[in-house]
């Protein structure tokens, strides 16, 4: 969608209003420091998968500010003229870091990271937020939907329950990242390569004689991968044998089942024996009504015979918790050329923001290939590989570990240069292979859908001590 | 977002396999009905508030199948040159009738229907679903925040956790039709004339060395409208007092403070008193943190003094019931000019559909002008104002009423006329109008927020009596 539309005011009216502002204070051109982070994972899950990046890297190389635009802001009688001949010509010119789609993320990391003019960093908030709390709130919940399916297919079906266009188009993608094998929305295939396929709705069974007839032309026509809906009058006394009875006609390429609606455990296990029983041990027998991640794990303890799983409503809209808490808060400004860190004080400790300019490392068991720790730094801190590296807890530095035998990898890559894109996104199978790979990196103790272990998120020792310097210096003002 | 992308493919694959499948089949000419229709009201709530019959009517207008579109079926494999020709001079031609945005609308009443080509009828599925399921939900959640703000303004600042762009824009325009006073999204504001408003973020106070510094500047520009938000640091020690001696020194026109964190209740009875106590009576208080229709209500009964509510993800995403399950059936075929009507029968009676091509009326009391009913009928009966009219319980008959002194109004408005637009649209402010007389209408057993009365959604004899009579048929075909 943003590849065509420019969505520049696709923003909250208080960025335009804060940019005024700044304009009028002579602090157009001051240079601060964003940070794009998140504080808890939805469903109290143990990692998020980051996605959305692609779609935030085509927003910001669009910025523009329209005729129409300018003369929507003008009627507003809020803004000075000089202002919106400023943004008449506006030119994005900020340096932007990221970590890559498909990378498993946890709370407090930055996962983007903005230095530029404050008018610009500031105002890319909005369309940020948007983009990357959406994508990633539908990726992480795919990749626990995907997980209890077992290697099972998860297809996902929900276009028709999505939030809007956007909703259905994007979220197609991000659930294809975080391990979907397919979609049912036929543009994000057309635009994203994100294999689409379906066969019929109860509608395509009503509207001939009967069901046996529907089956046998579904079966004429598409004789290559011939998938029937077998519940609209009766799964096992009307629908699979109806079904069995074509596809011995018909001998389809590739055959299977779809049952939408009553109690799959059940239904499967019978419908598997009634094709076995008939010699189709090759018929693939898919299932689809209000599944989620705690569903199929339960009907695969039940013993459910599922060979794939179409995933709507509760994967397009993420239902058991739809909101992807990201925010993106200011963590420095420069003064004559010197970083100077900015902290966001809360009575709520989780609310303290990590200031200054930061770098995020993650550290690799080289031999297990697993994840010990991520840790963030100072922007102009180094880890070096191989040494010895002491995390510790930030809250409780008591808690200390020595990180031996590692790899160390920095997850910031460098998206914007001075306004100019530097990156290059990989496409959607780059990306998926990506996430699967990085999924494998995970320990299994961060996995469990519910209480799942912490997994380390730490500050350097340098962070750490700039950080309780500003809120003693806080403390002493107050 | 619609007005300007082509979506004729944002649709499951599925539409297209059938549709394939009925040109195939020789059927591409045969006359079908569908409705659509939801089973149940989100959030457990009495009514639910039809939203998104714009966007679905650009839909329908724009319906085009583009040489990139055709090239991108092709290159499936899976569809006959004839059909892609077909698809390429593809012409919507269906007739139409909806129930106009802005209406209550209840369970299982039939708010599309279409008649036409079966192959058209039924593609146009998924993106009627998408469009006036995302639109109803939000309307409908919106519907039910500004009911618990007992007339005080409630505005939409959910942007930043929409679901993608859509979400964002059509969101704002579906929370305004219900009600709220304004959004934060501006170019929903650019686009629908949705009055879009927002001041400062926290970054905004961070920018300046000190909190007074940061809001007399503000009150420097915005002299005419300035609002401060006073959480920066500390609400009550730090924030209302610097906005108190801003407001002093500069007498804005317009004033006021927003508190984003914190108890609301407490905070905002303690700040009202400071402000008083200054003589700042006429200074607004807004809030907004994770408010929803739940916190709203209870905040007000503890006597928070608020004047305005700005409400985020939890309205924008729907967020206690993210999904608004409706659905889209085949009502009837033609056959040799006669509608027969089909049903689709399932083991959970909530699930059989109303067959036939139908109407939908609703009965007011002419004295009071409330709502008493609504009666779906064959699209052939009429009924007549003032008469007496007998409504019955259809799950039991027994159940018997009769409506008498009523004013009846036929709820089903002409959209297109084969394929040709025949609807103008209303204006926002026109619908959003529409909406808050009808919401007038409803007694108040039906605005509870737990546990409303179930409005009465009744058929006509003869509708009863023919379902009934394919009910029989089918089981004794069993």
């Amino acid at each position: 969608m943003n590849k065509k539309l420019n969505l520049t005011m696709l923003t909250d009216f208080y960025e335009i209003t804060m940019a005024h502002g700044y304009f009028q204070s002579d602090m157009a051109d001051d240079i601060a420091y964003f940070d794009m982070f998140f504080r808890r994972v939805p469903d109290g899950g143990g990692y998020a998968i980051m996605a959305g990046l692609d779609q935030l890297i085509d927003y910001l190389k669009g910025l523009k500010f329209t005729d129409e635009d300018i003369e929507y802001l003008r009627s507003k009688n809020l803004f000075c003229e000089e202002f919106l001949e400023y943004l008449h010509n506006f030119k994005f010119s900020c340096d932007v870091w990221a970590v890559p789609e498909g990378t498993p993320i946890f709370p407090h990391e930055p996962i983007v990271t903005v230095r530029g003019p404050v008018i610009q960093a500031q105002f890319i908030e909005t369309m940020m937020l948007l983009t990357i709390n959406h994508q990633s709130l539908i990726a992480t919940k795919a990749s626990r939907i995907v997980r209890a399916a077992q290697g099972r297919s998860v297809l996902e079906f929900g276009t028709r329950r999505a939030h809007g266009a956007s909703a259905a188009i994007m979220g197609a993608r991000a659930a294809y990242i975080a391990g979907c094998a397919g979609t049912a929305c036929a543009i994000a295939d057309r635009d994203y390569g994100i294999d689409a396929l379906g066969t019929m709705a109860h509608s395509w069974v009503q509207m001939y004689p009967d069901e046996y007839t529907a089956f046998k032309k579904y079966a004429e026509i598409y004789p290559n991968n011939c998938v029937l809906l077998v519940d609209t009058y009766n799964v096992l006394k009307s629908g699979v044998p109806n079904a069995i009875k074509v596809f011995k006609e018909m001998k389809p390429a590739r055959m299977g089942i779809r049952i939408d609606s009553g109690d799959i455990a059940y239904l499967t296990r019978k419908a598997r024996k009634m094709l076995d029983d008939a010699g189709l041990q090759d018929c693939k027998i898919t299932v689809s009504n209000s599944l989620d991640e705690y569903l199929i794990r339960d009907i695969i303890m039940e013993g459910a015979c599922v060979d794939s799983f179409g995933v709507g409503e509760r994967l397009i809209t993420a239902k058991s918790e739809p909101v992807f808490g990201g925010v993106y808060k200011l963590a420095a400004l420069e003064q004559d050329g010197v970083m100077v860190p900015k902290i966001k004080i809360s009575e709520n400790i989780e609310k303290i923001t990590n200031p200054g300019f930061k770098n995020l490392f993650r550290f690799y068991d080289k031999d297990t290939g697993k994840m010990l720790a991520d840790v963030m730094t100072m922007a102009d801190e180094e880890i070096e590989e191989g040494d010895e590296y002491e995390i510790f807890d930030p809250n409780a530095v008591w808690k200390r570990k020595v990180l031996t035998n590692y790899e160390v990898r920095d997850l910031h890559v460098k998206i914007f240069d001075k306004g100019e894109c530097v990156y290059e996104s990989p496409d959607i199978e780059e990306i998926k292979d990506y996430c699967m790979k990085q999924m494998d990196t995970l320990w299994s103790e961060s996995l469990r859908f519910e209480n799942p272990q912490t997994y380390y998120v730490d500050l350097s020792q340098k962070l750490w001590e700039m950080k309780q310097g500003l809120l003693a210096e806080h403390n002493t003002r107050k």
